[in-house]
C-alpha cells in the first residue's frame, strides 16, 4: 500500500499578484482557483500547483468551519520541478529569457538528463528537468 | 506552451530519520535517494517527493561545483496532497490509525470528493484527496 501519485504540490509566495502573472502567463499554467489575499491555484498535468500566502494559511479554522482545512505555511525559498523533454527545456530557456527571467543554473546530471533552474517572483527555486534523471 | 507535469514536490523536515521512516514505512513510498543530514527522496507515481533539511540546502554551491544546485530552504509547515480513491482513503485511515498517526481533519468538498489531513513528524500538513475535487 503506497500513495499512487502526488495530487497537490504547494509553494508559498509573498506577492500573490506577481505569482498569478508568473505561473499563469509566463509559465502558462491553467488557472484552477483563487481567493484574493490567500491563494492562487493552477492545474499542471494530472496535478495541482498551490501557491499560498503563508500569513493567510497559518490560521486555524474556526471550530464550526464547514471546511476545516488545517493550518500550514512556510517561510523562505521552496522548490518545485516541472517535467520537460530536452526540446522543451530549450524552448523554456527562450521563453524565460524573453520574459526577463534569469536562468540561475543549468547542468547535465551524471546519469544523463538536464536541469535548468530559475526563480519565481517570491524567490522559490523552480526547475525544469527531464524525468530520465529519476529513471522515470 | 505550458509545463506538462510536476516532476518533484518538496517539503522541509527537521528530523530526517523520522521522515525516512514515516514516508518510507508508514506511507510505504519507494526510496529514490538519500544523503545523510541533507535529504531523503521517494518515488511517488510519475513524480518524486523530496524531503530536505533546510539548514543543509540553504547554502550556495561552491563556484566550481559540478552540480551547482541553487540554494533553497523553507521553515514552517508545508503542505502536500496525495491522490487516493474513496476506498483508498478508508484504507489509509486504518493504516494511519494503526501507526498512531492522528487524522487532523476529514470532510467532503462542496462539489464532491473527500479529504483527510494528517501531519508528518516535522509537522507538515499531508492530505489524501480524491482527484475529483479538482475535476481530475
Amino acid at each position: 500500500m503506497r500513495p499512487s501519485a502526488v495530487l497537490e504540490s504547494a509553494l508559498y509566495v509573498t506577492d500573490l499578484a506577481a505569482a498569478e502573472h508568473f505561473y499563469g502567463t509566463v509559465l502558462g499554467l491553467e488557472p484552477a482557483g483563487k481567493v484574493e489575499g490567500r491563494h492562487v491555484f493552477f492545474k499542471c498535468g494530472k496535478g495541482i500547483v498551490l501557491l499560498f500566502v503563508a500569513e493567510a494559511t497559518r490560521h486555524a479554522p474556526p471550530p464550526d468551519a464547514r471546511l476545516p482545512v488545517p493550518p500550514h505555511g512556510a517561510a523562505g525559498e521552496g522548490h518545485l520541478c516541472f517535467s520537460a523533454t530536452e526540446d522543451e527545456i530549450d524552448s523554456w530557456k527562450t521563453r524565460l529569457n524573453e520574459a526577463g527571467v534569469a536562468i540561475e543554473a543549468e547542468f547535465e546530471w551524471p546519469r544523463g538528463g538536464r536541469s535548468i533552474y530559475f526563480r519565481d517572483p517570491s524567490g522559490n527555486s523552480l526547475e525544469f528537468a527531464n524525468p530520465s534523471i529519476w529513471g522515470l
